[in-house]
C-alpha cells in the first residue's frame, strides 16, 4: 500500500474537512501519501488529483463546505467509466480510496474494491439518511445551525404571537426535524417517519395561546411537505396567525461542531487504519457513540433507523 | 411631568428591549415613573399597562424581539379612538409617551402629541426604510444575522461551483441588500434603488466562472422580487447551477450587537431627555453618527435615502 | 406521590434550565405537581420555593445559566439540617426530588432519599468529572464555547507566527480539554490523566515551524497548571513566541448547544418516571448514548473515565 | 503608476483581509497591479513579495486575522533601513504603498512617502487608539466578541449571585471598554480617559444586590489594571462574591463583523483611489461615519478622542 486517495461525494456537509485532514494526517503519520481526488468521482475519472500535505489540510478542521468540492457523477455506475477511473488511480500509485458523502457515494466505493481498488466509505452528509449508523458528519453542525436559527424566529414569533412553521432538511429522512424540535422546545414535530394529525397540532397551539403562551413553532421535515402548504392546510383548524419558514441551504455550511469535529476525526483516521489492515468495501459508521464497520452491501439491504423517542418525549413535553 | 408610557408598534426588531430599558433606566434616574404599554396602541386603548422598574428591564439589553409585545391596530387612525387611548393615559397619569416602531408608528406619536401627551418617536425596525434617519435600531444585528447565513450558504456555493440568490428583508428599502451585500464580497446587490441588468448579472457570474470563481452570490432585496422568479429569469442568459434562497424571519430576531444596543440605548436616554425638556411630536434619528431630532410632520414630506455608494464600491469590486 | 421538588447545586451549567423544563413538563403531563427549589441545598432548608408552571419554563430552554440559582451549602452534609430541609418538603407537600448538579449535589439526594424522601441525581456540570456517566449537562456548549474562542485565537496566532497555550476548564478533569483540542487540531493537548513531556512539546512546534506551519496551539487542562507557569517552562525548550490565555468563566455560560438540550431533555424525563416508578437513590448517567442509572452509592467508589483515544488519535494527528 | 504594494503591520484585527481584498479588486478594476508584502516592514525591506489576483482575495473577505501576516520591525526607524526598502520595491516596479496597522505603521508610509513612495495609512487595529478618526478598522468585532462572552459570563454570574470584573484589550485606549459597557448593561465602566472611585462602585453592587439585582458586571479596560488587582481592591469595599475574567487574544480573532468589512472595503477602496490621484503620506480616517483624509503628520501632533458621552449615559442607567 502506497497512497490513498480521497474525495467527497454527494452533497458538502460541514466536518468533510475535518475528515480529509485526519485522513491525510493519519496516513503521514504511517508513512503513506494521499492525493485528494477534486470534484468526486467525476475528477476520478478525469484524474483531477492534488496531493495532500500536512500544511495544506492543517487550517481545513474549521472550515465547512468540501475545499475537495463535490459534483453529480451518475456516469460512474456504468463499469467502463469506473474502470477509467481504475486507471487514473493506477497511473498515479493510488492504491486504495476513502470516500466521504451520502449513500450514492458507497456504490462507487464498493464498485472500486470490486475492481482491486479497497476502499472505504465515510457518512458525511447532513441528512443522516444512511443505514447502519446512528451520526452522519455534519448532522449535529446542521442541527445546531437550524436551532440558532429558530432561537431567533421565536423572538419575533413572541413579539407578536405568532405561530411559525420551519422548514428544516433532511431529504426523506427526519432526524434533524425530530432533533432541532426537541431542542427547540417544538409545539409539534412532523417528519416522514410517524403519521400526524394537522388538526390536533391546531388544537394545541389554540389551546396554548388560550393558556397564555406567547408563540407557537412547528418543526416540519422537508421530507413530509413544504411549509406553505402545510401552513394553508393548518388555518383550516385553527385561528392564529402562521407564517412558513423555510431554513434552506445555510444549513449544510459554517464551521463543524466539537461533535462532528471529533467524529469526522475519528472516522477519518479509523478508514485509514481499515485500509492499513488490508480491509475494503466497508462502511464506517457510529453506534452509541462507537465506531463500527459495515460491508458496503449490508447497507443496500437496510434503511436508516431513526431515534424516535426523541418524537416521544416531546409528545409528552407538549401534550 | 409625573411618568412615561412607552411602546413598541409594528415589526419587532433586536435593540427595542435595550431602548425600553434606557428609557425605564433614564426616567427613574431624573425621579420619573415608567409604566410599559402592552400591544402597542391597541393596547394603549386597551389600558393593557404594566409599570416598569430598573430590576424589570435589567436582563432585557441582551434580549431579542421585544417583551412589551406588538400589534397591528389601523383603527388608531380614527381620532375617537385615539381620544380613548389619551383617556387611559390620563387615568394612569401617564402624561408623555415615547413609541418604537417603523413609519407607522410616528403617526399615532403626532395623534397623541396633538391631543396634549407629548410624546416622541423612535426608529425602531430592521428595515431602515424611515426618513430623517441613517439609522433605525435593529439594522446591525439583522444585517450581521443575514451575513453570518450567507458566509455558510457560500461554503455550499463552494463546494458545488453554485450560483445563491439570497434573498434578504427590508420591505421596499434596499439599505440591508447593500451592506450585506458588501459584506459578503457578493458578486451582484440587487436593490429597488438602481435598475439592474439581469442579462449582465449572468455574464459577469458566468466570466467569474470561466476566470476560477468557484461559486456566486447575489443578494437580492425583497423589495425587487422573489429569489425564486429572479433565479428563472438569471438562468435564461446563464448555464450555471443556481439556486434561491429566502433568508426569512430569523433576520428580525436575535441578541442586538454592539451597535444595536449603543445606539438603542443612546436613543432612549435622548428621548427622555426631551419630554423633561417639554419637547413632543419629535422623531429622533441619527445622521452620520449623531443623534438629530426632526418635527414628525417632516417625515411625512420625506423619504429615506440610503447610502447608494455602497452599490458603487461594490460595483468596482465586481465588475 | 403528590409534587416534585427540583434543585440545582454547585456550578451552574448550560442544560440546566432546559432539564428542569423536561421535569416540570412531564410531571405535568403526569398529572404531578413542581416546585422549583432556589438556591440549591440552602433554598431546601430554607424553604425557598416557588410552583413552576409550562408557562414560565416554557421559554426556559434556550437560557444558560439556572433560573433557580445555585448556592454553596456545606452545612448539608449534617443529619440535622437534611432533617430541616425534610420538613420544609413535608410542609409544602413535596414527596420526591431531583438534583441537578455535580458530584457534590449527589450526597445530598442520597441523604434525602434515606430520610424517606425519594430523590434522584442528574449529572448537571460542564467539568464531565462525574462517575458512572460518560456525559454531564453542559459539557457540549462549554466545548463550543471553548473552540469558538480558540478558533479566534487561532487568526492571531496565525497572523503573528505564535504560539498560544489556552487553558480550558474541567476542574480535574481533562475532558474538556481533549475535546477541545481535538477539536482545534492543537498541537498539544495537555491534560492530568496522562503524563506530558514539556520538552517534547517545544520540539514538536519547532518543527511545525521549521515546516511551514504558521501557528501553534497547546490546549491545556486547568487541572494540569496554569496557562502562564505552562508557558515559561515551555519556553526554556523552545525559541517562539507564546502566550497565554484563559478562557475562564464564559465557558460556563450561553445558549446550550442542541446535544445539552436533548440529553438534559431526556435526563429531566427519566427522572420524573423513575420517580413515578417509586425510585429514589438513583444517578441517571449516559453511556455510549444510553440512558443508565445507578446506585448513588456506586459512585462514590467510582470515578470518573475518560475517553483517552482522543488523546492516540490526536497523538497521531501531529507526531 | 503601475503596482501598489499593500501590507499589514501591528497587531492583527478582524477586517485587515477585506481592505486588502477592495484594494486589490480597486486596484484591478483601474488596470493596476497589486503586490502583497508579507510579515509588514520586515517584508518589504527582505522582499518578501506575492502578487495578488482577484481570485486569491476574493474569499479573504469573510477571515480574520491578516493572511499576509505581521511581524515586528522597529529596524525599519532607521533611514538606510528605509531606503533598502525602498530598493525592494523599486526593483519589482511597485511605486506606492498601502499601509494598514495602528499608530506605528504610520511612521513607515510616511518615511516611504518621503523617500518617492506615495503611501496611504489605514487605521488597522481593535483599539481604536489612532488619532484623527474616530473608528478603526476591527473595532467593532471586538467589541462583538466581548460582548458575547460577557453575555455568557453574565449567565454564571446570575446563577450564583456573583460580580464579574471582565478585562477587555484596548492598550492604553478606553474605547472598546465604554463600547462594550455600555452595550453589556454593566454596573461599572472604568476606563483610562476617566477617574473612578472604587468605593462608589462597591457601593453600586452592594445597593444592587439589596434592591434585587442578581449579578453585577464591570467593564475594566486593560489600560487601568489588571482585572485580579481590580478584585482585591473591590473586595475592600463591598461583601459580595466577585470573580476576575481576562478576555484575552480572542477579541482579536474571527469573522469581521457587517460593519469591519464594509468600512475596511471603504477604506480600501478610497486609499486606492488617492494614490491614484497622486497622493501620498495620507491617513485615512472616518469621522462621524464619512472618510476623511489627514497629512500623517498631523497624527502625529494629536491624539485619539474618546466618545466620553458613552460613559455619561452609562452613569445614567446604573446610579
Amino acid at each position: 500500500m502506497k497512497r490513498i486517495g480521497i474525495l467527497t461525494s454527494g452533497g458538502d456537509a460541514p466536518g468533510m474537512n475535518a475528515a480529509v485532514r485526519a485522513v491525510t494526517k493519519t496516513a503521514i503519520h504511517n508513512g503513506l501519501g494521499v492525493v485528494g481526488i477534486r470534484y468526486g468521482f467525476a475528477g476520478l475519472v478525469a484524474g483531477d488529483f492534488v496531493t495532500l500535505t500536512a500544511e495544506k489540510v492543517d487550517h481545513m478542521i474549521s472550515l465547512g463546505g468540501t475545499f475537495l468540492y463535490s459534483a453529480r457523477f451518475p456516469e460512474f455506475a456504468q463499469e467502463e467509466v469506473q474502470k477509467k477511473g481504475v486507471e487514473q488511480l493506477k497511473k498515479h500509485d493510488i492504491d486504495t480510496v476513502i470516500v466521504i458523502g451520502g449513500d450514492g457515494s458507497y456504490h462507487g466505493a464498493l464498485a472500486l474494491t470490486r475492481l482491486g481498488i479497497n476502499s472505504i466509505g465515510l457518512p458525511g452528509t447532513i441528512d443522516n439518511d444512511i443505514p447502519c449508523t446512528d451520526y452522519t458528519i455534519g448532522l449535529d453542525t446542521a442541527c445546531n445551525t437550524a436551532l440558532e436559527a429558530i432561537d431567533k424566529i421565536r423572538d419575533t414569533a413572541s413579539s407578536h404571537h405568532r405561530v411559525f412553521i420551519v422548514n428544516v432538511m433532511g431529504r426523506g429522512c427526519g432526524d434533524i426535524a425530530m432533533r432541532v424540535g426537541l431542542a427547540s422546545g417544538a409545539d409539534a414535530i412532523v417528519v416522514p417517519e410517524r403519521p400526524y394529525d394537522i388538526k390536533e397540532i391546531a388544537q394545541t397551539l389554540t389551546r396554548g395561546f388560550a393558556e397564555g403562551k406567547d408563540h407557537g413553532i412547528i418543526v416540519l421535515a422537508e421530507g413530509v411537505m413544504d411549509a406553505d402548504e402545510f401552513r394553508t392546510e393548518l388555518l383550516k383548524y385553527g385561528d392564529f396567525d402562521a407564517r412558513a419558514n423555510i431554513l434552506g441551504h445555510m444549513q449544510r455550511g459554517g464551521s463543524p461542531t466539537v461533535l462532528d469535529r471529533i467524529n469526522a476525526t475519528k472516522m477519518g483516521n479509523y478508514a485509514v487504519k481499515l485500509l492499513l489492515d488490508g480491509k475494503g468495501g466497508l462502511a464506517v459508521g457510529m453506534e452509541n457513540g462507537q465506531l463500527e464497520t459495515h460491508d458496503i452491501l449490508d447497507l443496500f439491504d437496510d434503511t436508516h433507523r431513526s431515534d424516535e423517542t426523541l418524537l416521544d418525549i416531546n409528545d409528552e413535553m407538549t401534550k
